[in-house]
């Protein structure tokens, strides 16, 4: 089940995160998407963190809702597989997702076998070499405003930011592509490069022209926020909060919120600012913190968030993530874009579906992650028609293989 | 000129981030995205940076090829405006992209006027309360593992991530839905927050499953790459470099380039550990970190770069914006995905097009971002049919507005 938006096959030939939370979108709007593996698991499939049984949380959380097959891709017959099933008729099959740049799936021989395929290849760099997603970043400026940062000590950031809009530009890319095939009937090969992600992310933000134009690099502020006010401040019982006051809105909620009206304004008198221009709260925000500052300190948590609730504050609550689990209904099955889900080897656990809710349509329940090879027959059947008796001499030539051969599958005999 | 995949008008009422990129991703794949906007500009429209003008770098790089409309949004009659454009034929139009939640733009109502019409809606949280990029991640756990980033001191990130990640999912989600109208005639009424985003992401990455099912939340390691190796190191002349070692390939790779396989071998073997697991080698990421670290105080950069290219490493330089614009050619025109662009009121700058690479399609350049109220005339007559005389009443009656009407239109004047 998924939010049933798309009527598409894709093959997935991947690792890491850009190109398997690319299947994943396109898996959660109702792509049948098919994820091939080496057989026993690709260079992804052991990452940390492990559950005992050896399952990797951070491939069976990427992986939800795929069908996969496992092939040995080492052997020509092996590689023919994936060829044919990236080729293979249907309308709406002939999309090829990957990260794994390889002679033997490029575009144009794909594009020999079936007229109109799509190909779209996640890269480091545009020019081949390589790239992730940290060795991306130091270059973008970000770890040297961030958290303080400096050139002797930079800050990288831990999300993988790069990789997770990289994945979903890919997924648009491959839909886009799949909405100008259904009008003309061309395929498209597409390559989007996580470097180019990240830089032209720059452009669109406005840091490039601000460099190029201003010669300004963003200044390094901690937690404040660029360009009008927010910061973080802590409450008397060692709670911590954001609070944003971007908008004018958000701002008079704020200053409401915490009834320091006379205060802000005696320091707009003094520093002769008009705190409803956002850049002149900016150029105060030390002044107006330092006026905050007291007022949360000398408040509890609770004081605080009924007081921000009542007022309509925009704010937040600083939590770790077993503390965000315990104590946020956003993150439960109480939001129906949680639910419980059962995977194989790692037990039930709660799981998201599709961020994008539908009105009317299904709540876009995602399946859980697939054991390596669990669906091998089913696709080589129903995908390349093939019959019983041709499975099975794969299975016995070693070039696929089904759920048991999954490294994990001891502890999995133990846990189905 | 964009890349020309999708045939399709999207109506954009918008302002910050995720939204207005989310349009932008639509246009940059040909989309007709039409900006609508109060005459003198939305609550974004002074964001800082701002050049000399009074132009926001911020809105402009946002905006770049759109269509921009003026119209005041306060009178019933500009209100009609907008819904008779979302609302307006052909199989292409009937598209709205808004995170401003308004009960004229209500969905039902829209609907009720035209059959099938599609409107994705960013919010804050799902139940309509307020919540910005900075107020979100503060619960995702992100800020007490970044940087070193503890409870009292935690470390939010600057790049506006969780913004990001929803304007490609919104964008994403459009055209998942146009996809679906196209085979099925059906509309969608779509809603996407913020909140959610970065939750269902936890939830991707495996966070979300490791808090829940072991108990842990990830530790805040500073610059070291989670679950494998990978951190950052100063070289002799006083550059920094980051070097990832996240596959066996790419470790490999790091040993040979910094030549130290024996001083490695060593430490595996008086430290019991097989480094060629990745697990094993972020157990011992400290003490694989002291052995790198005067291996790099003690080579100038020029050295690093040219063993590290030699050997195929996987790494990065640390840079500031003006650096990379100044040394990097990857953001350069050299790279087809950036070109030289001409934006009123700001002048000629490098700009990005469209990060996906279509072999044998335009190279994606993006228009500049309009002036308000640019094409409020050629839309309010190609879309809606008014002639000249009509629109005429509209300006008289102060309901739309031309470019004129920018409030950096003084500045303009000299500039265009």
């Amino acid at each position: 089940m998924s939010l049933g938006f798309i009527d598409l096959r894709v093959v997935e030939s991947s690792a890491f995160i850009a190109a398997p939370l690319a299947g994943l979108t396109l898996a959660q709007f109702g792509a049948d998407v098919i994820r091939v593996d080496m057989i026993g698991g690709g260079i992804d499939y052991g990452r940390l963190p492990l559950m005992p049984s050896g399952r990797s949380l951070y491939w069976t959380g990427l992986n939800k809702g795929k069908r996969s097959l496992a092939v040995d891709l080492r052997k020509p017959e092996g590689r023919e597989i994936v060829r044919a099933l990236v080729t293979a008729g249907g309308e709406n099959g002939g999309v090829l997702l990957t990260n794994i740049a390889t002679s033997w799936l490029a575009h144009e021989s794909l594009a020999a076998k079936r007229a109109g395929v799509i190909s779209c290849s996640i890269q480091g760099n545009a020019d081949g070499t390589t790239a992730v997603d940290y060795t991306v970043n130091c270059a973008t400026g970000y770890p040297l405003v961030t958290g303080g940062g400096t050139m002797e000590k930079p800050v990288n950031h831990v999300l993988p930011a790069w990789d997770i809009a990289c994945a979903y530009q890919a997924a648009f890319a491959i839909l886009a592509a799949v909405d100008r095939r259904r009008r003309t009937g061309t395929g498209a090969e597409l390559r989007l490069a996580l470097s180019d992600v990240a830089f032209t992310t720059l452009s669109h933000l406005g840091v490039l022209a601000e460099a190029e134009l201003l010669g300004e690099d963003r200044p390094s502020i901690g937690n404040h926020i660029y360009g009008a006010f927010g910061r973080d401040f802590g409450t008397a019982d060692g709670r911590r909060v954001m609070v944003a006051g971007i908008s004018s809105g958000q701002w008079s909620s704020l200053v409401r919120g915490c009834g320091l009206e006379r205060e802000i304004a005696a320091l707009e008198t003094s520093m002769q600012r008009d705190f409803s221009n956002e850049a002149e709260r900016y150029e105060a925000r030390e002044a107006i913190a330092a006026l905050l500052e007291p007022w949360f300190a000398a408040r509890p948590f609770d004081e605080v968030q009924r007081l921000f609730d009542d007022n309509r504050v925009c704010w937040g609550i600083y939590r770790s993530v077993t503390d965000l689990l315990a104590n946020d209904s956003r993150v439960s099955a109480a939001n129906p874009v949680f639910h419980s889900m059962q995977t194989a080897g790692v037990g039930t656990h709660l799981a998201a579906g599709n961020a994008v809710r539908a009105t009317g349509a299904p709540s876009g329940v995602t399946g859980p992650a697939p054991l390596l090879g669990q669906h091998t027959d089913e696709v080589l059947g129903e995908v390349l028609g093939l019959d019983s008796g041709a499975i099975g001499r794969l299975h016995d030539q070693g070039i696929v293989a089904g759920p048991e051969r999954d490294p994990t599958s001891g502890a999995l005999q133990r846990s189905i």
